[in-house]
């Protein structure tokens, strides 16, 4: 298979900075699209991945899997997108189409596990796959979104992550007119489910240990937020929510959440992977019929889904554009949550 | 309010063995049925309420939640069952009627708690209510349930209780012909499991520790019995079941068993109140939509539903008769898992 050249951002080692490399995308296969980046969202799994927090990270490494852009060329075979169509990558570019998940439009759980965008095996190249922190993507066109037009599209990127994982939960347990959702945790997850959660006709509810989010929420479209350290308000709000998506991104007590729950509720984990210390108590989901969840991105027509969706009620993510060469130190600042609520690379300056 | 006297049989402290008592029945008011108690099952709460193991019991205790008996006497107003008709009587006598889960027949999660058959408060005479250790018990019609008539009566009393708390989660998680079950332990909840999981037309697996329970368990219906401490067979299992209904009334490890289960998969626990221990972890819920919840009995429309499709299918419990007077070896037998499947106390005998 042959390959070109093409400048991208990434890093070498898990405790090296991020830098300027040259890495190869494959010339497009008949059933290719070809894809000038133009915006890139950046999501904490960029960060773990580049640090190999989570392990298996192989390097050079070069994240990005929120991913806006116009088309460049097609493959012969395409017939999905055009040459200037705006498109959308998220987390996955492949999979095995075969089994029951993917014959259920359920890529995100592949049985043979889907490629990411990023750190996923390359079956093409070889090697690792190589993110959207470039100037240029190769993606079968089954796994390319189409982007609605008259949106921002920097603010359009985290869509196609931060968006998609919160959607696909919310669509999942039934979200609609009426219902009463509970986010807990705002930042780059937790905006998007208030936003996508108000956008369904749910009323929704922000979760936060700080009176600082208060306004931010309600900003947002949050309709009430409950400051989850006040005993009192957490009390009040028994037996109330029909959803609760938690975007915590570590450990956590659930079980006080938990009793917040309606009848027949759930409380759906997004953020955080690991033991649920402390222990969840049964008493509350037996006594109430209550389940705790988890969920993971979406799959390819439910992203599609949202992002018309998004263009139909205006909907984008509230994002920070950063230039490429401002990476490193935009990581520092998500580690300290100082961002509202994304940052978003604009890839025009790669060619700086 | 006018009463009359019964012989039961119950304790008067949490250290002392069940003996012979005398308790007042509430003359029937125009809405109440009253029963001659024929069979009450013994249900290993009725040995907790016993002896105060979850706290808050009164005494005199009088347990017994699993009756079957014939109609003596009806109130005025009484327009569902006739006398001589043979009911049952299960963990629930009274509820609110008015909130939004006993509008929708969930009794069992009343929001303003539903009156227990046994410790539960008694709205007629004060004080609190018995169970069906006794010659006869009086009950708002709507709470009490048809029997099929041609099934074995004695064997029937567990369904009221061990049944429904199995059939709840079946029905409620959409078990039907071609579902995947399993069920975890092979007590009187776990036996119930298997045989209306088959009933509903699922193949059924058991997990079990023991190697001895896999003729028991195929003697019951079980498709497949896998040892749940053979780390191969259990790796085997790997995204296999629709359902769980986790019996155990002790803490242990779900882990192994959330691998276990498939896409949008559940585990339903039903037989353990307290902290998951060792922890629960999130990344199988996250990586394939798995869920964990609880569930409590059932409603009485519920129930009725499962004893006609007992009716139907000719299901019943597994039992051992013993006279009232054995009651406290029972029990201890019951705290040695020694009985196949379930307890049920001949209420002739208290006649003796
Ligand atoms: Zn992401
Ligand atoms: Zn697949
Ligand atoms: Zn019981
Ligand atoms: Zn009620």
């Amino acid at each position: 298979m042959t390959s070109y050249a093409v400048k991208a951002f990434g890093t070498k080692a898990s405790d090296a900075d991020l830098e300027q490399l040259t890495i190869q995308r494959r010339n497009p296969t008949p059933k290719d699209v070809e894809i000038e980046i133009l915006f890139c969202g950046v999501c904490h799994s960029d960060l773990h991945t580049a640090r190999n927090d989570w392990g298996g990270t192989k390097y050079p490494a070069v994240p990005g899997h929120e991913i806006v852009g116009r088309v460049k060329s097609v493959g012969s075979a395409v017939s999905k997108h055009q040459v200037g169509d705006l498109v959308g990558v998220g987390c996955i570019v492949d999979s095995c189409h075969t089994c029951a998940s993917c014959q259920q439009d359920l890529e995100q759980y592949c049985l043979n596990g889907f490629v990411g965008t990023y750190n996923g095996k390359d079956a093409h190249l070889g090697g690792q796959t190589y993110g959207g922190y470039a100037e240029t993507v190769v993606v079968d066109e089954s796994y390319v979104l189409r982007v609605p037009k008259h949106l921002d599209l920097a603010a359009v990127s985290p869509l196609l992550c931060a968006g998609i994982t919160t959607w696909s939960p919310l669509r999942h347990w039934n979200v609609k007119e009426g219902s009463k959702v509970a986010v807990i945790g705002l930042g780059g997850l937790g905006h998007m489910a208030i936003k996508l959660a108000k956008g369904l006709g749910a009323s929704v509810t922000l979760f936060s240990r700080s009176e600082n989010k208060i306004q931010d929420a309600k900003d947002l479209g949050a309709d009430e937020v409950i400051i989850s350290t006040n005993a009192e308000e957490m009390k009040g709000a028994a037996g109330k929510f029909d959803l609760i998506i938690d975007t915590v991104p570590y450990a956590h007590d659930v079980n006080p959440y938990i009793a917040t729950l309606t009848i027949n509720g759930t409380l759906v984990l997004v953020g955080y992977l690991g033991p649920l210390d402390p222990m969840l108590h049964t008493v509350p989901m037996i006594m109430g019929r209550r389940s705790v969840a988890g969920s993971v991105i979406g799959g390819i027509a439910e992203t599609q889904e949202m992002l018309d969706f998004c263009g139909e009620h205006n909907i984008v993510s509230e994002i920070e554009l950063i230039n490429m060469q401002d990476i490193n130190g935009s990581y520092e600042r998500m580690l300290k949550s100082d961002v509202k609520y994304r940052f978003v690379i604009d890839m025009a300056s790669l060619k700086n």
